[in-house]
């Protein structure tokens, strides 16, 4: 059995200045201990790396507490059950939960979702129908509460969370302004995803003039991303009674100081709008709700999702710094392990 | 009838650039159209002069149309009828309308509505048990939303809104900290209408510390009047689900570019914090819920209120401009005449 708790693990061993570098970490081999009763050791096979991670990295108060230093850094991993001592978990069992970056773990079993196989591809789970699906979901229509015909815009649109935005909105019959850093980016949210329209923030000069002519009836919901000056300019274009979902603020996670802009209170209470920062754990009591839609909006054809897998838990910390590199489409995977041979389906 | 109708108003004949001067209005002489049927014809009696004006003098897009140059100024007034041509008004009526800044108008009877003397002295209809009222109360409960043993916070506490939102919230329970810009407010906040605490924004050298020591806490409702560097430092507080409602921005009304500061968006994505602009003609539909709980609350004594009145219609202007000196505690009105002689009361 010892060799089966051989582990492979990232702890981050220093708080990263700005643009987080490879050597705020370090990977460490180990082993991890046999499950107690209750518990379950776990083979990792994906793992998520997402940009909310890097705000856990610093040492100062957020949505969720700091990553520890010198431990394991934690998110949403995808496993295969290999050693049972839960009765609600079998060997062969896949599961999610949010638990370390490393290749092997014992976890109480109570921490763990097992996947439906029969739904989607099991890597949803962390994807459309995991973590970046449901923000998507309830910002948009809890926050958003998009009307027939309201002007939906979204930054970071090419993202994981904000495909799904743009799409959810399209069902709901918005239209609907992505906006994104690559010529790619742009001919998949308009080709692929059916946007009403895409401006590349990197090469396009006036932005505002541009979100003007994408926006010809205002913005009604702006699904925020990024922050700094891409919000700036959306919010110069809002409409009364605005709804601004506050899900990220990818462009200043890396500043080392505190962003400074425009203020943009007038705006709201001139529009009499409304902006709300969230994050999904706040759902967690309606996680079924918004699974189960997605899950039918996608077997609809409603719903297309992308990845982009990297294969290798050394890669990980690559993955990761590559989310501020703006190039990922859709959601950023490390495929860590092949699961075991599963039962055919019929 | 023709000395009846004789009238004196006031005209906006210049945008103000920055803080309004004397020479952005003028007094004028003039007559009133005899009413028509469905008309009445109106004595002023009581005007209110409020900051949001300030913006509705500005040509550019904001919650209420910008007021036409060369026209009559729009507001909050008390009257009497003096001759009704309107089945559901009779002379000697008291009304409340939102009309022109003029001693006398010809008015729409479905733009007034009767004031009841029986509840309180009539001025309150455009303070306590009006306008005002109903801003803090509905922008406080709807947005706000205040539960027992949470930590208010309310910039612009002596005027008319705030020293309502601090007294609603205690009777639900909350601790109230006021922000006020004198010695005499500040006691009065304290003394008067039993804030918890209060600070004197323009004495005090660390704004953020005195806040933190006010609130141990932190802030879990910022009830925002003023904007700038004063809510700057409030939202460096707040909570976990922390609520803001938006209610006005004196301290920027008078600036002539848009104003800088630390972006806020990074605050309420980390504390899953709502902010929302409003305007009391967001809850037309509950204005009669609305003034019969501000009524009920001022019959119980559990509220009071501050009114700053100046004689003479020719103090109009004055009175607006010393709104931005910060220097009326509670509403500031205008009395232009006394009302007919009423019947006495039982």
């Amino acid at each position: 059995m010892a060799e089966a708790l051989a582990n492979k693990k990232i702890l981050l061993v220093k708080r990263p200045k700005g643009l987080p570098a490879k050597d705020d970490f370090k990977m460490v081999e180990g082993t991890v201990p046999e499950p107690k009763t209750g518990e379950v050791l776990v083979r990792t096979l994906y793992l998520s790396v997402d940009p909310y991670m890097r705000g856990r990295m610093n040492d100062q108060k957020s949505y969720v507490p700091p990553y520890p230093l010198n431990e394991v850094i934690t998110g949403g991993v995808i496993g295969e059950v290999i050693q049972s001592r839960a009765s609600e978990l079998d060997e062969g069992d896949l599961v999610i939960g949010n638990y370390g970056w490393q290749t092997m773990q014992t976890v109480d079993s109570a921490q763990l979702r097992k996947i439906d196989e029969t739904i989607a591809p099991v890597t949803t789970a962390l994807g459309i129908l995991g973590m970046t699906g449901l923000t998507a979901y309830f910002g948009l229509l809890d926050i958003g509460r998009p009307k027939p015909g309201e002007t939906v815009v979204v930054s970071g649109a090419a993202g994981a969370v904000g495909m799904t935005v743009g799409q959810i909105a399209k069902i709901k019959g918005c239209r609907v302004v992505g906006i994104a850093g690559s010529d790619r980016k742009i001919q998949y949210l308009l080709d692929e995803l059916g946007f009403d329209a895409a401006i590349n923030y990197k090469t396009t000069k006036e932005l505002k003039k541009a979100l003007a002519e994408a926006c010809p009836e205002g913005v009604d919901i702006y699904f925020d991303n990024v922050g700094g000056e891409i919000s700036d300019a959306v919010m110069r274009l809002l409409n009364p009674h605005a709804r601004i979902p506050v899900c990220g603020q990818i462009s200043l996670y890396n500043l080392e100081k505190a962003d400074i802009g425009p203020r943009i209170q007038p705006l709201l209470l001139i529009n009499k709008a409304l902006m709300k920062g969230f994050i999904v754990s706040d759902y967690a009591a309606r996680f079924d709700e918004g699974t189960n839609q997605l899950a039918e909006w996608l077997k609809q054809g409603k719903l297309k999702y992308e990845e982009n897998i990297v294969e290798g838990f050394e890669n990980t910390i690559d993955a990761f710094l590559g989310l501020f590199k703006g190039e990922n489409l859709g959601k950023q995977l490390v495929k860590v392990a092949e699961p075991s041979k599963r039962p055919v389906k019929e």
